[in-house]
């Protein structure tokens, strides 16, 4: 992976795609293309997964065995500064990330937690000091740490963190302490056997007041494994999936550590004992010290679209060799895949994880372009933690529903470990809790958009918003569209009426997309200022807007994986491979809006006939992909000796 | 559990429930609440759960070892005669299966392949020679043996087995033959390590003419645990979970038995080397070997319920700890269960678990009048199956989605193996394929639907149906409804107008769940009608269909299940018990009209001001309930003591 790596590509065959699948492979990688490519024929795709018979003591010294191999081998710390005159490359960092998750996922997840959240503290929230003194040691994996940040007492509540850092003038140090068993650092990889230092966030006090949430390096273990004086590190042992990352808990008992141990770019004590920080606002210095960690949200969601393109690939090839019961003219079975319910539960899950794997590439260009060194400012920042956080949530749910539907498509077969689907299930299920709770992120979306909605439609009066809302369905809309999805041919939609539209027009999908959102969002904004108004009890009259902040969400993060869906087809010149991915298009903005018809219908958007056509529609795009299926997973980018399952073999 | 058992109770310590949390158990206990409080009074619950650590050989020993514990405290076998002249108790047998599946699911899979389906062949196939012969050392442990039907290519398609019986009158013997890799025998308990025979299914040809599928026991190894001559014998290894149920494979080459060992019930050969059979019809024959084996179908429902009440005690529980971000007038963090968002994604639940309870009760209630040797005709079998099929693919696919839920309501702590949930989701995944696929057991109640329906609907003009379908939203009913659907308070609701009733009006939810039965089995009879007359391709018009088989088996069981709930509420006498059932019943039955809401709107069964406020509805009965959540987890059934949830133990 890096550019001054000679050594010969790895031992895997060439891969033999279709020419379509090619194609389409080379739309999906998008602007990335040559990295991925390149990432593909360099991953040392020996030792590529994990004997799923291992224990956790086994399996932990294999995930670290292969990282030290994949750290040799240019992976790993790719795109991390291995010290303080490095610069950061974060579109090797996710690249890196999304190429380690096609293997072992515990291998992926430990390297995220070195090299992504510690690494990453030390190099975003550290100074010259730290990063001199201790990336080079970290990037080379002598120095192995956590990113102890999480709670017992507080999974999501990163703000009201319990762990205390006291500035003691008198010996120039700061005391690290967990007041409480809440406050026991829990779930942390690398906390319970390999980490001998771990980036501490808690409440830094300096004079007596309080500054907000900061971390400091403490060291856990000595060289020889035992916990340092004052710190208990414990053991997570078995858990649902990532055997073979090490997650574990600590807590400090008045741990003394160095000043200069704070991690100070935004926020530390001058040599005078006085706390400095070029963030005078408490709660933007909090927001700006997190915003920083947005690469791992990135890359989670990176990772959970290569697990499902993984289960997906194994359910749709195996769907394309095994035969079930015989029916007329097909006396020798009829294909899995040519049944009309298997194409239902895999197609749209293909059409739905190439929908993803475009918004992921706007996601990660965002990123490079941000934290790359280009310009930008802090609304461009707050835009990516949206986005970060709301492709996380929905790639990650998506993941766990695709792998647990494709471990289904395949049977009993499905479950037998060496068909790996259920290996890739127990690992990925977490994906849908850490980097920050499904829910919780959901909820942040939302909550982000509502700031939005207050800046970009306060012009419109209460009226006047359920007005231009309530005259969709079979008349004209003159309301503002998205430029990106497309106005012109949306507007022609709108002319002729959308109800009147084919129902695999993209100006009707971009439509109903964008009026999901938009009236979704209206009315949350108006119950919340209703709410927020009650007399009694606020936070119940808010709470009850629980679920209208989920859906907002969702329609935010549809609407903008369709726009990328669009981009991506309008940049493809390829005839072929475009009508393949106009159809793949439809088939997930149909499959998005038949998921919400109730939705659509309750808000006069699609009139009962039409949600009622939207079905057969979806099973005639399924027919019409079927015989593209293969060249669809080639697409997909999962290399076919990659996927490592024993009954695609014979 | 055996009514000679002597021995004093388990040490587990009295339970301490809430009056209402008792009285709601006793409710859900239902009929069998005398049985179901016994087997939890003395089931041995040392040794109830397994270290999540064991690897695939030490589980298989440790769960062997728990089931002769079982078998010698009269758990296990239970109903399972042990000669010839006893005989079978199917109460015992479900009771049973329930109780272990609170504990290892591997020991409860063990279990039932080892006395459900293994000593249920040779019980329901075999004639007294084979029940003399094996069922003593069957209940006794002594032989353990394998189902062995599956076929690596033939899953689902027992009908067309590939494998082998040619009777050799030369001999006088079967000779049992896998004539191709696909005739392997697959993901058979008992085949990989512990199982010396196993009953086989496969073609018996007696004279060169095909007799169609029968069971033949076969040998398979030695007392050394060598494969007998002509076996060959493999190992799945590792799973996807169920790591102590030892699934393998069996290959016969040429292997030779005496023609006593073929399982002659329903069908043999004579002394002078004829085939004779009580069922002159194969088909017929056919079908009914099979039925013999409904009760499997009923354990695995109840065992997939219980997975799913158990995941939920947790996930509840654990809500009613743990608190999450501090809000205004709760500086202490607001407990999760407070969250609506969390109420709204485990309450449903609970109330489902409920619903499908009191329809396992009705289910085990069939199997025990039919199977305990009470008079019933060949439809009543013929229903038996249909709602054990029914009930097994729904609850199954229930308990994955509950648990999943409940892992994710738990956050990170959810994810570790000490707090129990992740080990219930990896067993329970297979319970959706196993015993039947439920995909294809969905289809198996629907085509059984078709012929009801050309019974009783025959009279009825195909213009006829329709004009009766099309005048419900607003307007008044005259139809039949099902009597058990408490026909007058229905009336009632159908005079005033469906569109004017309370949303908790039971009537409504009859009504609308009868329609949604009705009328999408009237509109697939006529589809099928159409297909079956395709001039082209008939497999593919009738495979187009295969969705709408779906939600027509989906419509009916939930309709069953809503006449189950609804026959236990009507015999409830404790008014603030009743009151409780009743909102938990109109939570199950709002909540199933509410994902089917699009399906209400597009069939003008519901307008869309309507479905937009059962939402609302839903949230209110969830607020409702919230007070009782540990009486209603209590409720569920199962001990705390049990749960083993690390988590709730502090």
């Amino acid at each position: 992976m890096t550019s001054t790596d000679t050594r010969p590509a790895s031992s895997m065959p060439t891969e033999r795609l279709t020419s379509l699948g090619s194609r389409l492979r080379a739309q999906l990688d998008g602007p990335y293309a040559h990295e991925r490519a390149a990432a593909r024929a360099q991953f040392p795709a020996s030792h590529l997964l994990r004997n799923p018979e291992m224990g956790v003591a086994e399996s932990r010294e294999w995930v670290l065995a292969r990282l030290r191999e994949l750290q040799d081998a240019g992976f790993g710390s790719a795109g991390v500064p291995d010290g303080a005159d490095a610069v950061s490359d974060p579109l090797t960092a996710v690249v890196t990330f999304e190429t380690l998750a096609h293997g072992d996922l515990s291998v992926t997840i430990k390297s995220g937690v070195q090299f992504g959240l510690f690494g990453g503290a030390v190099m975003n929230l550290g100074t010259p000091w730290h990063h001199e003194t201790f990336l080079p040691d970290i990037t080379a994996l002598r120095l192995l740490g956590a990113f102890a940040m999480t709670e017992l007492g507080h999974g999501s509540d990163v703000a009201n963190l319990e762990t205390t850092f006291e500035y003691l003038p008198e010996t120039d140090e700061i005391e690290v302490h967990s007041p409480t068993p809440g406050a026991t650092k829990a779930y942390l990889g690398n906390a319970a056997a390999h980490g001998t230092m771990a980036a501490v966030f808690g409440q830094l006090s300096v004079d007596g007041i309080g500054r907000g949430v900061h971390a400091v390096l403490v060291p856990i273990r000595d060289g020889a494994g035992r916990d340092m004086p004052g710190v208990t590190t414990g053991d997570h042992g078995h858990k649902g999936g990532l055997l073979g990352v090490d997650n574990g808990t600590l807590r400090f008992d008045h741990v003394r550590v160095p000043r200069r141990m704070l991690l100070n770019r935004y926020g530390g004590i001058t040599d005078a004992g006085e706390y400095a920080s070029p963030l005078d606002n408490p709660n933007r210095r909090f927001f700006t010290m997190l915003g920083t960690l947005v690469r791992g949200r990135v890359c989670i969601a990176a990772g959970s679209g290569i697990a499902a393109r993984r289960a997906l690939s194994i359910a749709v090839r195996h769907a394309l060799r095994r035969r079930q019961f015989p029916a007329p003219g097909r006396p020798e079975g009829v294909l899995l895949l040519d049944y009309q319910t298997h194409q239902r539960r895999l197609l749209p899950l293909v059409a739905r994880a190439y929908a993803l794997g475009f918004a992921q590439n706007e996601l990660t260009g965002r990123l490079v372009r941000i934290q790359g060194g280009g310009e930008h400012s802090e609304s461009d920042q707050r835009e990516l933690e949206l986005r970060a956080a709301g492709l996380k949530a929905v790639t990650s749910a998506f993941a766990n529903r695709a792998v647990q539907e494709a471990r289904e498509a395949c049977g009993g077969a499905g479950y037998m470990s060496e068909n790996r689907i259920v290996g890739i299930r127990e690992d990925v299920d977490v994906f849908a809790t850490f980097e920050g709770d499904n829910t919780v992120l959901m909820q942040l979306v939302a909550k982000g958009m509502l700031g939005g909605y207050a800046e970009e439609w306060k012009a419109l009066d209460r009226a006047g918003v359920v007005q231009a809302m309530s005259r969709l369905v079979g008349g004209t809309v003159a309301e503002r569209t998205s430029a990106r999805l497309m106005a012109e041919r949306l507007a022609d939609t709108a002319r002729g009426g959308p109800e009147q539209t084919a129902l695999v027009d993209r100006g009707w999908h971009a439509l109903m997309f964008e009026e999901r959102e938009r009236h979704s969002l209206g009315s949350l904004a108006r119950r919340i200022r209703a709410a927020t108004h009650a007399r009694d009890d606020r936070f119940e009259a808010v709470n009850r807007l629980g679920g209208h902040l989920q859906f907002v969400a969702h329609a935010h993060v549809e609407r903008l994986v369709l726009e990328a869906f669009v981009e991506a087809i309008d940049g493809c010149a390829d005839r072929e491979t475009r009508d393949v991915m106009e159809r793949v298009c439809s088939l997930y903005a149909l499959s998005s809006i038949h998921e919400d018809r109730a939705w659509f219908m309750e808000h006069q958007r699609i009139s009962t006939g039409r949600a009622k056509a939207i079905g057969d529609q979806i099973d005639a795009l399924c027919r019409e992909l079927r015989p593209h299926a293969l060249p669809l997973v080639e697409g997909l980018g999962v290399p076919a000796a990659w996927l490592g399952a024993a009954f695609l073999e014979d």
